[in-house]
Protein backbone atom coordinates (compact mmCIF):
# COMPACT_ATOMS: atom_id res chain seq x y z
CA UNK A 1 0.00 0.00 0.00
CA UNK A 2 1.48 3.36 -1.03
CA UNK A 3 0.99 5.99 1.66
CA UNK A 4 0.27 8.28 -1.54
CA UNK A 5 -3.29 6.42 -1.90
CA UNK A 6 -6.38 6.76 0.29
CA UNK A 7 -6.30 7.33 3.95
CA UNK A 8 -9.93 6.15 4.60
CA UNK A 9 -8.39 2.64 2.53
CA UNK A 10 -5.19 2.72 4.43
CA UNK A 11 -7.24 3.05 7.90
CA UNK A 12 -9.58 0.43 7.01
CA UNK A 13 -6.61 -2.05 5.30
CA UNK A 14 -4.75 -1.38 9.22
CA UNK A 15 -7.82 -2.40 10.96
CA UNK A 16 -8.61 -5.62 8.79
CA UNK A 17 -4.23 -6.41 9.09
CA UNK A 18 -4.49 -5.85 13.37
CA UNK A 19 -6.67 -8.91 13.15
CA UNK A 20 -4.58 -12.04 14.28
CA UNK A 21 -4.09 -14.41 10.95
CA UNK A 22 -5.07 -11.87 8.38
CA UNK A 23 -1.93 -10.01 6.21
CA UNK A 24 -1.76 -6.83 3.98
CA UNK A 25 -2.92 -8.72 0.98
CA UNK A 26 -5.70 -10.51 2.72
CA UNK A 27 -6.85 -6.93 4.61
CA UNK A 28 -6.72 -5.16 0.77
CA UNK A 29 -8.93 -7.67 -0.56
CA UNK A 30 -11.45 -7.59 2.64
CA UNK A 31 -11.17 -3.87 1.82
CA UNK A 32 -12.06 -3.52 -1.37
CA UNK A 33 -14.67 -6.05 -1.00
CA UNK A 34 -16.78 -3.93 1.18
CA UNK A 35 -16.22 -0.90 -1.49
CA UNK A 36 -17.78 -3.36 -4.19
CA UNK A 37 -20.32 -4.03 -1.83
CA UNK A 38 -23.38 -1.99 -0.64
CA UNK A 39 -23.15 0.77 2.26
CA UNK A 40 -25.32 -1.44 4.37
CA UNK A 41 -23.53 -4.64 4.05
CA UNK A 42 -20.47 -2.68 5.71
CA UNK A 43 -22.88 -1.10 8.15
CA UNK A 44 -24.32 -4.15 9.04
CA UNK A 45 -20.52 -6.02 9.93
CA UNK A 46 -19.73 -3.11 11.64
CA UNK A 47 -22.84 -2.98 13.91
CA UNK A 48 -22.57 -6.97 14.37
CA UNK A 49 -19.31 -6.41 15.51
CA UNK A 50 -19.81 -3.41 17.69
CA UNK A 51 -23.11 -4.92 19.74
CA UNK A 52 -21.52 -8.21 20.12
CA UNK A 53 -18.38 -6.45 22.25
CA UNK A 54 -20.30 -3.64 23.79
CA UNK A 55 -23.50 -5.98 25.16
CA UNK A 56 -22.11 -9.56 25.89
CA UNK A 57 -22.31 -10.39 29.30
CA UNK A 58 -20.67 -13.41 31.42
CA UNK A 59 -23.40 -15.03 33.10
CA UNK A 60 -23.57 -15.01 36.67
CA UNK A 61 -23.89 -18.37 37.47
CA UNK A 62 -21.36 -20.14 34.89
CA UNK A 63 -19.32 -17.28 33.76
CA UNK A 64 -19.95 -18.29 29.81
CA UNK A 65 -20.36 -15.65 27.32
CA UNK A 66 -24.13 -14.21 27.37
CA UNK A 67 -26.95 -11.72 26.20
CA UNK A 68 -28.67 -12.18 29.22
CA UNK A 69 -27.49 -12.17 32.90
CA UNK A 70 -27.85 -15.99 33.13
CA UNK A 71 -26.92 -18.12 29.84
CA UNK A 72 -29.15 -20.12 27.73
CA UNK A 73 -27.23 -23.14 28.59
CA UNK A 74 -27.75 -22.15 32.56
CA UNK A 75 -31.53 -20.96 32.55
CA UNK A 76 -32.28 -23.85 30.11
CA UNK A 77 -35.28 -26.00 31.66
CA UNK A 78 -34.07 -29.43 29.63
CA UNK A 79 -30.68 -29.82 30.81
CA UNK A 80 -29.15 -31.83 34.24
CA UNK A 81 -28.56 -29.86 36.98
CA UNK A 82 -26.72 -32.98 38.38
CA UNK A 83 -23.73 -33.05 36.09
CA UNK A 84 -21.53 -30.20 35.63
CA UNK A 85 -18.35 -30.05 33.04
CA UNK A 86 -15.18 -27.27 34.18
CA UNK A 87 -13.56 -26.06 31.15
CA UNK A 88 -10.93 -23.48 30.64
CA UNK A 89 -12.70 -21.15 27.86
CA UNK A 90 -16.01 -20.48 26.01
CA UNK A 91 -14.51 -22.29 23.48
CA UNK A 92 -14.34 -24.94 24.97
CA UNK A 93 -17.91 -24.89 25.70
CA UNK A 94 -18.41 -23.93 22.08
CA UNK A 95 -16.36 -27.50 21.17
CA UNK A 96 -18.67 -29.40 23.45
CA UNK A 97 -21.72 -28.25 22.84
CA UNK A 98 -20.95 -28.60 18.84
CA UNK A 99 -20.25 -32.75 19.78
CA UNK A 100 -23.55 -32.92 20.83
CA UNK A 101 -23.20 -35.33 23.61
CA UNK A 102 -23.42 -33.31 27.00
CA UNK A 103 -26.33 -32.08 28.45
CA UNK A 104 -25.04 -30.91 31.48
CA UNK A 105 -24.33 -27.59 33.22
CA UNK A 106 -21.03 -25.74 32.54
CA UNK A 107 -18.23 -23.80 34.68
CA UNK A 108 -16.15 -21.75 32.98
CA UNK A 109 -12.97 -20.92 34.76
CA UNK A 110 -11.32 -18.34 32.58
CA UNK A 111 -7.85 -19.87 32.19
CA UNK A 112 -5.83 -22.46 34.37
CA UNK A 113 -3.34 -22.72 37.22
CA UNK A 114 -0.22 -21.37 35.59
CA UNK A 115 2.74 -21.41 37.94
CA UNK A 116 5.05 -20.18 34.97
CA UNK A 117 3.39 -17.59 33.72
CA UNK A 118 1.95 -16.84 37.77
CA UNK A 119 -1.66 -17.84 37.26
CA UNK A 120 -3.06 -18.91 40.59
CA UNK A 121 -5.75 -19.74 41.50
CA UNK A 122 -7.33 -16.40 43.19
CA UNK A 123 -7.26 -15.41 39.57
CA UNK A 124 -9.96 -18.06 38.25
CA UNK A 125 -13.51 -18.43 39.05
CA UNK A 126 -13.22 -21.18 41.10
CA UNK A 127 -14.90 -19.44 44.00
CA UNK A 128 -18.40 -20.46 43.00
CA UNK A 129 -17.56 -24.12 42.23
CA UNK A 130 -17.85 -25.56 45.67
CA UNK A 131 -21.20 -23.17 46.73
CA UNK A 132 -22.42 -24.49 43.35
CA UNK A 133 -22.14 -28.14 44.08
CA UNK A 134 -24.17 -28.05 47.64
CA UNK A 135 -26.85 -25.41 45.93
CA UNK A 136 -27.31 -27.44 42.56
CA UNK A 137 -27.09 -30.83 44.01
CA UNK A 138 -24.20 -31.44 41.74
CA UNK A 139 -23.26 -35.46 41.42
CA UNK A 140 -20.80 -35.41 39.23
CA UNK A 141 -18.02 -33.44 37.78
CA UNK A 142 -16.21 -33.62 34.26
CA UNK A 143 -12.96 -31.84 34.53
CA UNK A 144 -12.98 -30.94 30.90
CA UNK A 145 -9.10 -29.26 30.61
CA UNK A 146 -6.65 -29.35 28.42
CA UNK A 147 -4.11 -32.00 28.69
CA UNK A 148 -1.09 -30.06 29.48
CA UNK A 149 1.06 -29.62 32.51
CA UNK A 150 -1.12 -26.71 33.26
CA UNK A 151 -4.85 -28.29 32.62
CA UNK A 152 -3.42 -31.65 35.13
CA UNK A 153 -2.55 -29.14 37.52
CA UNK A 154 -5.66 -27.33 37.71
CA UNK A 155 -7.21 -31.14 37.82
CA UNK A 156 -5.09 -31.78 41.21
CA UNK A 157 -6.19 -28.53 42.81
CA UNK A 158 -9.90 -28.76 42.32
CA UNK A 159 -9.55 -32.21 43.42
CA UNK A 160 -8.30 -31.52 46.51
CA UNK A 161 -10.60 -28.57 47.14
CA UNK A 162 -13.33 -30.56 46.60
CA UNK A 163 -11.90 -33.78 48.48
CA UNK A 164 -14.56 -33.08 51.30
CA UNK A 165 -17.42 -33.17 49.41
CA UNK A 166 -19.58 -36.50 48.24
CA UNK A 167 -18.90 -35.11 44.13
CA UNK A 168 -17.58 -38.06 41.57
CA UNK A 169 -15.12 -36.27 39.69
CA UNK A 170 -14.32 -37.31 36.24
CA UNK A 171 -11.86 -37.05 33.51
CA UNK A 172 -11.78 -36.87 29.65
CA UNK A 173 -10.59 -40.45 28.62
CA UNK A 174 -7.21 -40.08 26.97
CA UNK A 175 -5.85 -41.90 23.89
CA UNK A 176 -5.49 -42.34 20.11
CA UNK A 177 -7.75 -40.43 18.22
CA UNK A 178 -10.33 -41.67 16.16
CA UNK A 179 -9.57 -41.80 12.99
CA UNK A 180 -5.55 -41.21 13.63
CA UNK A 181 -2.70 -42.90 12.67
CA UNK A 182 -1.24 -44.66 15.03
CA UNK A 183 2.43 -44.05 13.27
CA UNK A 184 1.58 -40.38 13.36
CA UNK A 185 0.22 -40.36 17.75
CA UNK A 186 3.16 -38.82 19.66
CA UNK A 187 5.06 -41.27 21.71
CA UNK A 188 3.21 -40.13 25.63
CA UNK A 189 -0.04 -40.66 23.86
CA UNK A 190 0.41 -43.80 22.46
CA UNK A 191 2.86 -44.97 25.60
CA UNK A 192 -0.34 -44.46 28.00
CA UNK A 193 -3.28 -45.87 25.30
CA UNK A 194 -1.38 -48.96 25.74
CA UNK A 195 -1.29 -48.84 29.61
CA UNK A 196 -4.91 -47.47 29.71
CA UNK A 197 -5.86 -50.40 27.40
CA UNK A 198 -9.37 -51.52 27.31
CA UNK A 199 -11.06 -54.69 27.08
CA UNK A 200 -12.89 -54.96 23.59
CA UNK A 201 -16.64 -56.24 23.08
CA UNK A 202 -17.72 -57.57 20.23
CA UNK A 203 -20.77 -55.26 18.62
CA UNK A 204 -24.12 -56.84 18.40
CA UNK B 1 -21.46 -22.60 16.68
CA UNK B 2 -24.74 -24.24 18.50
CA UNK B 3 -27.64 -21.79 18.02
CA UNK B 4 -28.62 -22.36 21.97
CA UNK B 5 -25.37 -19.80 22.40
CA UNK B 6 -25.39 -16.24 22.82
CA UNK B 7 -27.08 -14.56 19.64
CA UNK B 8 -24.68 -11.51 19.85
CA UNK B 9 -22.06 -13.54 19.15
CA UNK B 10 -23.23 -15.52 15.96
CA UNK B 11 -24.22 -12.70 14.74
CA UNK B 12 -20.57 -11.28 15.13
CA UNK B 13 -19.22 -14.86 13.60
CA UNK B 14 -21.65 -14.38 11.06
CA UNK B 15 -20.72 -10.74 9.66
CA UNK B 16 -16.72 -12.06 9.34
CA UNK B 17 -18.11 -15.14 7.58
CA UNK B 18 -20.31 -13.15 5.17
CA UNK B 19 -16.43 -11.43 4.24
CA UNK B 20 -14.75 -13.71 1.16
CA UNK B 21 -12.19 -16.68 2.15
CA UNK B 22 -13.19 -16.73 6.06
CA UNK B 23 -14.63 -19.52 7.12
CA UNK B 24 -16.68 -20.34 10.51
CA UNK B 25 -14.04 -21.76 12.38
CA UNK B 26 -11.77 -18.42 11.64
CA UNK B 27 -15.02 -16.10 12.03
CA UNK B 28 -15.01 -17.89 15.79
CA UNK B 29 -11.64 -17.26 16.19
CA UNK B 30 -11.45 -13.32 15.40
CA UNK B 31 -14.52 -13.00 17.57
CA UNK B 32 -13.01 -14.21 20.50
CA UNK B 33 -10.25 -12.03 19.82
CA UNK B 34 -12.33 -8.88 19.65
CA UNK B 35 -13.95 -10.15 23.26
CA UNK B 36 -10.52 -10.93 24.35
CA UNK B 37 -9.18 -6.95 23.84
CA UNK B 38 -10.44 -3.89 25.18
CA UNK B 39 -13.74 -1.98 24.13
CA UNK B 40 -12.12 0.34 22.44
CA UNK B 41 -10.02 -2.04 19.87
CA UNK B 42 -13.47 -3.34 18.04
CA UNK B 43 -15.01 0.43 18.05
CA UNK B 44 -11.65 1.22 16.15
CA UNK B 45 -12.00 -1.35 13.98
CA UNK B 46 -15.73 -1.18 13.19
CA UNK B 47 -15.65 3.08 12.42
CA UNK B 48 -12.59 2.61 10.03
CA UNK B 49 -14.66 -0.01 7.97
CA UNK B 50 -17.98 2.17 8.35
CA UNK B 51 -15.69 5.20 7.84
CA UNK B 52 -14.04 4.11 4.36
CA UNK B 53 -17.20 2.67 2.63
CA UNK B 54 -19.23 6.12 4.07
CA UNK B 55 -16.60 8.86 3.14
CA UNK B 56 -14.67 7.13 0.07
CA UNK B 57 -15.48 9.02 -3.17
CA UNK B 58 -14.14 8.16 -7.05
CA UNK B 59 -11.80 11.35 -8.47
CA UNK B 60 -13.19 13.23 -10.85
CA UNK B 61 -10.48 13.06 -13.04
CA UNK B 62 -8.95 9.53 -13.39
CA UNK B 63 -11.60 7.11 -11.23
CA UNK B 64 -9.27 6.18 -8.89
CA UNK B 65 -10.72 6.18 -5.42
CA UNK B 66 -9.80 9.08 -3.33
CA UNK B 67 -10.66 10.80 0.08
CA UNK B 68 -11.41 14.18 -2.00
CA UNK B 69 -12.68 15.19 -5.01
CA UNK B 70 -9.56 15.10 -6.38
CA UNK B 71 -7.53 11.96 -5.70
CA UNK B 72 -3.76 12.18 -4.54
CA UNK B 73 -2.31 11.09 -7.91
CA UNK B 74 -3.94 13.56 -10.08
CA UNK B 75 -3.22 16.32 -7.33
CA UNK B 76 0.36 15.84 -6.94
CA UNK B 77 2.50 18.58 -8.97
CA UNK B 78 5.57 16.08 -9.17
CA UNK B 79 3.98 13.35 -11.39
CA UNK B 80 4.26 13.84 -14.77
CA UNK B 81 1.39 14.97 -16.90
CA UNK B 82 2.81 13.35 -20.57
CA UNK B 83 1.65 9.81 -19.51
CA UNK B 84 -1.45 7.78 -19.04
CA UNK B 85 -1.92 4.49 -17.61
CA UNK B 86 -4.80 2.69 -18.42
CA UNK B 87 -5.96 0.11 -16.02
CA UNK B 88 -9.05 -1.92 -15.38
CA UNK B 89 -9.51 -1.25 -11.41
CA UNK B 90 -8.22 0.30 -7.93
CA UNK B 91 -6.27 -3.10 -7.34
CA UNK B 92 -4.00 -2.14 -10.48
CA UNK B 93 -3.41 0.99 -9.63
CA UNK B 94 -1.65 -0.28 -6.18
CA UNK B 95 -0.47 -2.70 -7.72
CA UNK B 96 1.43 -0.54 -10.18
CA UNK B 97 2.20 2.10 -7.00
CA UNK B 98 3.67 -0.23 -5.20
CA UNK B 99 6.49 -1.09 -7.99
CA UNK B 100 7.65 2.06 -7.77
CA UNK B 101 8.68 2.43 -11.81
CA UNK B 102 5.61 4.38 -12.74
CA UNK B 103 5.39 8.54 -12.49
CA UNK B 104 2.85 9.39 -14.58
CA UNK B 105 -0.73 9.49 -14.06
CA UNK B 106 -3.98 7.02 -14.22
CA UNK B 107 -7.14 6.08 -15.62
CA UNK B 108 -9.65 3.95 -14.07
CA UNK B 109 -12.22 1.98 -16.63
CA UNK B 110 -13.88 0.43 -13.85
CA UNK B 111 -14.20 -2.90 -15.80
CA UNK B 112 -13.29 -4.66 -19.16
CA UNK B 113 -14.89 -5.12 -22.23
CA UNK B 114 -16.51 -8.30 -21.90
CA UNK B 115 -19.06 -9.74 -24.97
CA UNK B 116 -19.39 -12.62 -23.28
CA UNK B 117 -20.60 -10.56 -19.87
CA UNK B 118 -22.53 -8.13 -21.80
CA UNK B 119 -20.05 -5.59 -20.80
CA UNK B 120 -19.77 -2.91 -23.49
CA UNK B 121 -17.46 0.17 -24.31
CA UNK B 122 -21.03 2.72 -22.56
CA UNK B 123 -20.60 0.69 -19.12
CA UNK B 124 -16.74 1.64 -18.68
CA UNK B 125 -15.41 4.78 -17.70
CA UNK B 126 -14.05 5.33 -21.87
CA UNK B 127 -15.76 8.83 -22.57
CA UNK B 128 -13.62 11.31 -20.84
CA UNK B 129 -9.89 9.52 -22.45
CA UNK B 130 -9.96 11.57 -25.54
CA UNK B 131 -10.84 14.81 -23.77
CA UNK B 132 -7.81 14.09 -21.15
CA UNK B 133 -5.26 13.82 -23.94
CA UNK B 134 -5.97 16.96 -25.24
CA UNK B 135 -6.40 18.80 -22.02
CA UNK B 136 -3.84 17.68 -20.42
CA UNK B 137 -1.56 17.31 -23.34
CA UNK B 138 -0.80 13.60 -23.26
CA UNK B 139 2.08 12.19 -25.27
CA UNK B 140 1.75 8.48 -24.07
CA UNK B 141 -0.67 5.99 -23.38
CA UNK B 142 0.14 2.52 -21.56
CA UNK B 143 -2.35 0.13 -21.95
CA UNK B 144 -1.84 -1.99 -18.71
CA UNK B 145 -5.07 -4.50 -19.05
CA UNK B 146 -4.83 -7.69 -18.06
CA UNK B 147 -3.26 -10.28 -20.83
CA UNK B 148 -6.25 -11.91 -21.64
CA UNK B 149 -8.99 -11.81 -24.16
CA UNK B 150 -11.20 -8.93 -22.57
CA UNK B 151 -8.35 -7.15 -21.89
CA UNK B 152 -6.96 -7.58 -25.76
CA UNK B 153 -10.89 -6.31 -26.87
CA UNK B 154 -10.64 -3.23 -25.03
CA UNK B 155 -7.03 -2.80 -26.06
CA UNK B 156 -8.26 -2.99 -29.37
CA UNK B 157 -11.63 -0.76 -29.47
CA UNK B 158 -9.36 1.85 -27.12
CA UNK B 159 -6.40 1.87 -29.97
CA UNK B 160 -9.74 2.58 -32.75
CA UNK B 161 -11.32 5.07 -30.67
CA UNK B 162 -7.71 7.06 -30.51
CA UNK B 163 -7.07 6.86 -34.11
CA UNK B 164 -6.89 9.96 -35.05
CA UNK B 165 -5.13 11.28 -31.81
CA UNK B 166 -1.17 11.60 -32.09
CA UNK B 167 -0.89 9.82 -28.76
CA UNK B 168 1.82 6.63 -28.59
CA UNK B 169 -0.24 3.88 -27.45
CA UNK B 170 2.43 1.31 -25.57
CA UNK B 171 1.55 -2.15 -24.01
CA UNK B 172 3.27 -3.73 -20.61
CA UNK B 173 6.11 -5.85 -22.27
CA UNK B 174 4.56 -10.05 -22.26
CA UNK B 175 6.64 -13.08 -21.38
CA UNK B 176 8.02 -15.17 -18.73
CA UNK B 177 8.11 -14.28 -15.00
CA UNK B 178 11.42 -12.73 -13.40
CA UNK B 179 12.53 -15.76 -10.93
CA UNK B 180 9.96 -18.19 -12.40
CA UNK B 181 10.90 -21.99 -13.81
CA UNK B 182 10.81 -21.90 -17.90
CA UNK B 183 9.30 -25.80 -17.07
CA UNK B 184 5.71 -24.34 -15.42
CA UNK B 185 5.62 -21.48 -17.52
CA UNK B 186 2.42 -21.62 -19.67
CA UNK B 187 2.82 -22.77 -23.46
CA UNK B 188 1.56 -19.46 -24.75
CA UNK B 189 3.50 -17.61 -22.73
CA UNK B 190 6.97 -19.84 -23.56
CA UNK B 191 6.05 -19.78 -27.13
CA UNK B 192 5.20 -16.03 -27.61
CA UNK B 193 8.36 -15.06 -25.57
CA UNK B 194 10.52 -17.03 -27.75
CA UNK B 195 8.75 -15.22 -30.75
CA UNK B 196 9.25 -12.14 -29.27
CA UNK B 197 12.67 -12.68 -28.04
CA UNK B 198 14.61 -9.72 -27.67
CA UNK B 199 18.75 -9.24 -28.03
CA UNK B 200 20.98 -9.65 -24.92
CA UNK B 201 23.11 -6.85 -23.68
CA UNK B 202 26.18 -7.44 -21.90
CA UNK B 203 26.00 -5.89 -18.82
CA UNK B 204 28.52 -3.53 -17.96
Amino acid sequence: MNPNSSKLLSDAVDAFTSLPGIGKKTALRLAMHLLNQDKFYTQRISEALLNMRTNIRRCKKCNNISDEDTCSICSSPSRKNSVLCIVESIRDVIAIEDTQQYNGRYHVLGGLISPLEGIGPEDLNLHSIKERISSEDIQEIIMALNPTIDGDTTIFYLSRLLKDTEVKITLLSRGVSFGGELEYTDELTLGRSILARVPYTIPD
